[in-house]
């Protein structure tokens, strides 16, 4: 029987290294839950609604990927769902021992959930929702960062400030 | 439907690090197959013999897992078992760039094959094969660190030299 | 004769990761000070005298251990202890870093001072006051990471927000 | 012919550190822009204005190097000098992988422009802005971190705080 | 006036990796001498001179690009050549480590000339000599990893052994 | 009371670096055990009597150093020695994670032995023993790196070669 997972971030906004994960990680799941984390300690340039209607329109065409938001511990929406698997990805050594400390702590509240990783491909090993970002703020084209319509969405945000 | 996954290394010997990455997996995939590869660059205590057969017996309570040897490359061995998945344990930076390299040229290799990694359990993320042998070869005790059947055939081995 | 090192942190609050590097120390040196630097560029969630009060509470029954506060360079705090060792855990990658700088500054502040390092038990690589306090925030328990005192204080807190 | 190198950075305010990589870069590029961008996201203790006052004023003896600030994209500023070369300091990992992020990002957008990366001399290997404004703030002496006009900016600064 | 670097390696055999460093730093610098060093710890699978012929041919039509060979330190070979500059493609943080090891060591024994790092472009992150022999050992296609001259050579060894 | 410190090593030889580790714990711990440990498996260029002679010469003005060689687990030896303390240089980030490794080992065979750390002098950080021999090997000065005596010592094993 096919396997449920999450993939948890903050997606603000989606770039093609989170596609390229999702995209990858869906060819193996029956299942996946890629779900915005409302983490309200960073200041985000998309509300969580924004994020999560961009997220819908960028996967619509993989029929097995979900896209949610939660606010709370990941792993109360992982209990939730069902999932058996968290899936992350990891571009560097910085990401590498974050990831390690949050796995530490999933694992120890609920046993039998498994984090996952999968190296983003080395064309996006550099990408970060922050450089596009960054790079967008001076109105500079993000086309091969992120799909059209999170760039159209980049642009009408930056041209409203 | 289940993912059929490899797992592949030297298991030289096999230790609980190896053990605990195994038996996670198989809680997610529908079968692993444990593959011994057989490096000859590197100086080996066991042969690739003695080396399927402790695998073997220490994963004989596992329903799903297979154990083999390999010579050649890995992803050969992963396209014969119709294999969606390579499973890695991943312990320290050091890993994490060695698997890096070795999952992009995987990658390349075979595109529909993914690399996945976990985390080693923090109470083995200091363990390898490598320090097992270190510390078996002055007679000191190895029974925190590798199963009862691999600490009585490192004893034989060191003492037969 | 014995020494007498300085074991200083921001106890955020204190878990048993500081409460594991503050014990081992204990069993090395004469005396150790546990001192709350009060850096004001980090929002804290307890402030300096409930930090204080918290590390008083775990550390009572080492008799070689005191708690304090100071506002300003560590090094001052360890020339007036007359301290000869500044006591610190190392937990990961991005931590020795960190280290090197300050251990480098410090040394050219007080030549005489030496930093010591300890690695963080393995049962503790993961864990840190802001994880901690992510945990609590969601009222789930944090029982496996700081002392029962301190997981009361944390329920207290955020109860009251 | 020569060729033309460009050297970004906060400066806030510059350190032996930077120096020493503007005059060992200044030995091999016929022209260096020391350029001070003006990132709105971190707090600066020093104005645009002053940070490139004390630039102009440490590298007055250098014939070679020109400073001036810029309001957004390095790379647009690169190209308006005609520069070949984006000259960055490598300290440690963490500079490393921040620093290969950005390159990538540089190389996306102007292909033609190299960044080229010089380890920051062992002694100022642990040597930051940061951590310079970390020990003046409580009046100790930082004359072997800057220059001492830099120094003497610090002190005022801070007085007058 | 132009400068003179040298671009040092074991090169055995050339990648496609190296290649994006000597052309990319050959833009920058009027003359670069691509030095193979005889590093007689390391065993090897080309011989010197079949590593320089391997070079010569894949650099022939960079008119500012100059193969050689040396026997013994490459400071002594840098001096020789009145380079101003040693260049070095990074790729890992543990090439990070090493390179600072080894730039080092070459300033405190030549002052002068300085040791400029180039990112490797990131489709070529993991590629290493080495593992473009494990693949080729086992008559796998390498045309993705070194030029056909190379891969061709590579055939015939493995083919002879 | 004062504390018993074992400082093990391969020291082939003895440099700067190991030194400035040895005279700054010197200062903190009542006696330090400097060990050369024999590794088998790196071949050495100095025998261990030669190894242990070198030490005794460049710490013979320090008198609570003593130099010792170890056939065995170094864990073995700070048993006999009534040590409570290991102590060890670290340099880099992969120091750190072989370290991790080691201390972990250790900790587990011999609870109440602590591994300290102490970084090496940012001087130093990029030296080791192998750099010294490649430097010598080829007849250049290693004064700056080792003292006089290991330095004739390293003169006369190549010339005898």
């Amino acid at each position: 029987m096919g396997k449920i997972a999450v993939c948890p971030g903050s997606f603000d906004p989606v770039t093609f290294g989170h596609l390229d994960i999702i995209q990858r990680g869906s060819n193996v799941f029956e299942q996946i839950y890629v779900v915005v984390l409302n983490n309200q300690a960073k200041e985000s340039l998309f509300d969580v609604e924004e994020r999560v209607s961009l997220l819908k329109q960028v996967t619509s065409t993989m029929p097995n990927v979900t896209v949610e938001s939660h606010q709370g511990l990941l792993i109360e929406y992982a209990k939730q769902k069902n999932a058996q698997v968290i899936l992350r990805g990891l571009r560097a050594v910085s990401d590498f021992e974050y990831e390690m400390k949050i796995g530490s702590i999933n694992k120890m509240m609920a046993e039998h959930i498994e984090t996952f990783f999968m190296m983003t491909s080395s064309e996006y090993s550099f990408l970060s929702s922050s450089i596009v970002k960054e790079i967008a703020k001076y109105d500079a084209p993000v086309d091969q960062l992120v799909p059209a319509v999170v760039a159209s969405a980049l642009h009408k945000k930056y041209a409203s400030k």
